[in-house]
């Protein structure tokens, strides 16, 4: 491609909305322009880039044995009325009334389009599984879209469904794309943290986030450094060893024989004022917090104070719309909101406001204990493990305002409703499986696998004949990865202050060729090698404009060619070559150039295959 | 590929829905399945031919300087307010408020995203021209979607624009997409009929469609069967050789001296009346018709009738809402209201009521008459052109109930406003260019290219510096392909009894292989030239199913695969060669199988390139 005829739109300032380095060089690079909020247009630059992303996800697909379909994009709202989301997809979901008043739906994914066309033709166990893929338009109403294709309203994702027949089947297809999403991202040059994800909303079990780490990212991310053990967790559901209680001598408590004893604490509030009126170690007390629960679909009925909460009959299950829970946990540790909900099957937890507090633990925010507590004792890890008390002689509130209790024993003076790990993973806490000191990160989704189970075949009434000749209802698996929102981070992880450093796999050219004039011996020197390149199937851009060098340069770096091959007079019969990522230029004979350039490029791309 | 592996999903009977041969052979092969109306997804055996038919148009535009660039399908509606057409384009775009209550709109065309995307990066006459083509989704709301993709509310388009310095580089542009065309067609095995088709309503200057024959087109084409002449226009906009006037005895009309003479006539309405009673020749009567014109934007000032016409100030062009005209015909010949339309630069014309009849012409239907219209004379070339009478001695209705008047000739006894050829050709009229006798075809539309000419530069304000300096405003170009309809469209003219003929170049498969037992000698000597042809590249199904070999051979004729290759143990080490398209089948030793087919399959590809 010569540059006179492909439509290069650099701009030198990036508009002041983008903010981060991989919106400002998109726009700047002339490969994404805004057409209206969160709506971004590829240009031609773009487009190379975006198709090169896209067919390396189809080629590792294909090669693990998924298909390629192609759902519509607007989908019938009746389809997700069958399945329960038009409800509960919210004002994300963008709808239109057809010239029939029909509902019709601008699809944020396609569990229901995929589950709708497969169940018509599904007879028999031996149609299972069905593994389709489609790389298509997607939209999401994003509430506030910002960092260009980052989070933006349309998007393009690579949608995967499978539905199995049984969980062993699903685990295999799983597995399966696992495995591919690793040969994607590695070919793309990204490192990815493959992170166990809370799943609890979805609704299902199993599910599996890829992500970047990213200073922008959403998500928190607890690591281990040790690479052998490679454990990351999505704060939601991180896990860690378990550290031991001890006091303020650095001792670790003994049992105590004491009956608890309650202590005047006048103006105890917090938790630095209790270290400082008992001169103890805040590992020593039992911090104990009451949560309002949101729908919890677990059953109260042994609770006392459950009596007066509202429970809703349900196909999909009873739940309590509004119920209530005490939290205790070791001091020094944070409640992890996510985990509890989870603990709880709850959609939601709320801290409790003053009058709740009074109502259920018969004192204010401070003095909650959980001998007094009247809902049910959610008890971290740090406080009972396995049946056994992991805190002793241990301080806490006493249910009265203005006073503490000291000599617990956890299971001696208070149960556990539930035991569970409710607490908050931390910079510092320790791996689990191998005892490293974990760090954290932000990080940003690109990809996720996930274990839908049989919440789409239930509700849309999916079944097959299974081997013993009986209807079966199937289970499914969904998988994804954001198409832009990838692209998009391979250029925030590879950029300089001159521009892109695309890797080759997705590099719009693999090649430029800059000419300091396109004239004379210059330009027969520079059309050689272009027609050589051209020959080996390299994909080069000749840059043939007639601008200053300083223009050209500029625009090649900007674009983030990896490499460059400058024919200049005072170097002639010699050319420079210079890989973008690299400081410094080398010269080579002008007749040797085509062929290096052909051998760096394989040894690039072969690099990403390895 | 190994059809276990594949999601081969094929019906014995199509849904009685389905009519015409492309839709049943879609849904009963397995290449689409309906999700709602006039919205279908292709399975995986579809989206193989359709991204083979979207690679061929890529390539074809790629190699005439097209650049490939991509629109969001979601739009703002604020460009097509820009554009003005937020109003005109009617229910056929599909609106939807997002959150923040904007108007959105999904993309049924994208000449506003276009002209918005390159507006703002245009500011030099050496950026022109931009050529930018996408294959994307667009969504249309048909009001009777049918025949399943042919004619669906979801479908794929290319659509390319140009924007250009002046009319000569739009002209290359148009004739370069021409071109491309024409290359695109004939890689897909498709015989097109290219039209000069009415360009009135889009309002540019220079348009061409590319039809298919098909009986359930919506266009009626003109087709000279000369094919050194090539003529062929869509009944809207097709012109013929004028014959002559002749009366009863077959003999031209000599002008007359005789001045009009009423006759009374007395039940005499039709023009079989006027036959009988005058005995002569329907091409010696004048036929007049009142018809109502809507939305003329002719200045009718120096017409008398029309000073009680309302005439409406618009910025675009003042117009009548509502006007009159008389056409006058040679009475054996039908009028085209496309073309009179055109003549009148209006967007309808509508025969008129009675009243209206009698309000300008002074009689009822069937006595209307050209001296006495109060209304402008649209007068057809078969009466009058070049200044030159072409009837003489001609019989026309008087404008008086019951009578007639004879001895007319025109020019002397009226006068046209305007001399047009305002005729309905038919089968059996005359080729102007070659003389050659027309017949007629129903033709389905794949292609259009067309002259947008200022339209949307000028709503939209996109200017750029032209070469003088001087701020300009580019000509545009617009350039579409229906995607799904051309894939039916292949499958509606290659099909039989058994089900589809794919040509190879858009065939899912290009060869298949059937053991009749996937078992010892069959299965090794079907492994054995599935892996021979896989490594030649050839694209194979081998079907491995564990099913009888009479489903096999029916789902891959069905399927249409063009060459299946069935290895059976009564012909081992002999394995039958079988292109679809062929009655026999002939034997050739196995061991040259697979050299043979990766032979037919180039051959094939070449017929379809030369």
């Amino acid at each position: 491609m010569k540059a006179s005829k492909f439509y290069i739109s650099t701009l030198r300032e990036a508009p002041s909305e983008a903010v981060i380095a991989s919106h400002k060089l998109m726009l700047r690079a002339g490969i994404t322009r805004k057409l209206g909020n969160g709506l971004y247009t590829y240009l031609p630059l773009g487009v190379r880039s975006l198709y090169k992303l896209e067919n390396i996800i189809r080629e590792e697909l294909d090669a693990s044995g998924a298909l390629e379909f192609k759902s519509t994009v607007i989908v019938p709202g009746e389809i997700w009325k069958e399945s329960g989301r038009w409800e509960t997809m919210g004002p994300q979901m963008l709808k239109a009334k057809n010239r029939a008043e029909q509902d019709m739906v601008v699809s944020p994914t396609a569990e229901e389009a995929y589950t709708a066309i497969v169940r018509d033709a599904l007879d028999s166990y031996k149609q299972l599984p069905v593994n389709l893929y489609q790389i298509n338009t997607k939209y999401r109403d994003e509430i506030r879209p910002r960092y260009g294709v980052m989070r933006g309203r349309e998007f393009i994702m690579m949608d995967a469904y499978t539905m199995n027949a049984d969980d062993a089947s699903l685990d295999e297809s799983y597995n399966e794309y696992e495995k591919a999403y690793f040969r994607i991202f590695k070919r793309l040059g990204l490192k990815i943290i493959p992170v166990k994800a809370d799943s609890g909303a979805m609704g299902g079990s199993g599910s599996e986030e890829f992500m970047v780490e990213s200073p922008i990212g959403d998500d928190t991310l607890i690591i281990c450094p040790n690479e052998k053990c490679g454990y990351a967790a999505n704060v939601e559901k991180a896990e860690c060893a378990l550290d031991e209680s001890v006091n303020i001598k650095g001792e670790k408590p003994a049992a105590t024989d004491k009956m608890p004893e309650m202590v005047e604490t006048p103006n105890v509030f917090s938790i630095e004022d209790m270290e400082k009126f008992f001169n103890e170690s805040p590992k020593m007390f039992i911090k104990c917090l009451i949560y309002r629960v949101i729908n919890s679909s677990l059953d109260f009925s042994d609770v006392e104070a459950a009596k007066n909460w509202k429970r809703v009959k349900d196909p999909a299950g009873d739940y309590y719309p509004v119920s209530y829970a005490c939290v205790c946990i070791r001091s020094d540790l944070d409640v992890n909101e996510a985990k509890l909900a989870a603990t709880l099957k709850a959609s939601e937890v709320v801290l409790a406001e003053d009058e709740e507090i009074v109502e259920y633990a018969q004192a204010g925010h401070g003095f909650v204990g959980p001998m007094t507590s009247k809902c049910p004792l959610i008890v971290d890890y740090s406080v009972v493990k396995d049946g056994q008390a992991r805190m002793h002689d241990a301080i806490t509130g006493a249910g009265k305002n203005g006073y503490h209790v000291k000599h617990v024993e956890p299971l001696r003076d208070f149960t556990p409703y539930i035991n569970a790990d409710v607490r908050t993973v931390k910079e510092g806490d320790k791996c689990a499986c191998c005892g490293s000191e974990f760090y954290t990160r932000k990080g940003n989704e690109l990809g996720h696998i996930f274990k839908l189970g049989h919440k789409y075949t239930k509700s849309m009434h999916v079944t097959f004949l299974g081997q013993n000749g009986k209807p079966t209802e199937p289970t499914m698996g969904c998988y994804g990865i954001g198409v832009d929102r990838t692209l998009a981070s391979i250029i925030e992880k590879n950029n300089d202050e001159k521009g892109i450093i695309w890797p080759m796999s997705v590099a719009p050219f693999q090649v430029c060729i800059v000419p300091i004039k396109y004239d004379g011996a210059m330009k027969e020197e520079a059309d050689k090698i272009y027609e050589e390149l051209r020959k080996a199937g390299i994909e080069v851009l000749l840059d043939d404009r007639n601008e200053r060098p300083g223009v050209k340069f500029a625009d090649m770096e900007l674009i983030g060619i990896p490499l460059r091959i400058t024919v200049g007079d005072k170097n002639l019969p010699n050319v420079e070559f210079k890989p973008r990522a690299a400081q410094e230029a080398e010269l080579v004979p002008a007749s040797e150039a085509a062929a290096k350039a052909e051998e760096f490029v394989k040894a690039e791309l072969a690099k990403l295959k390895a």
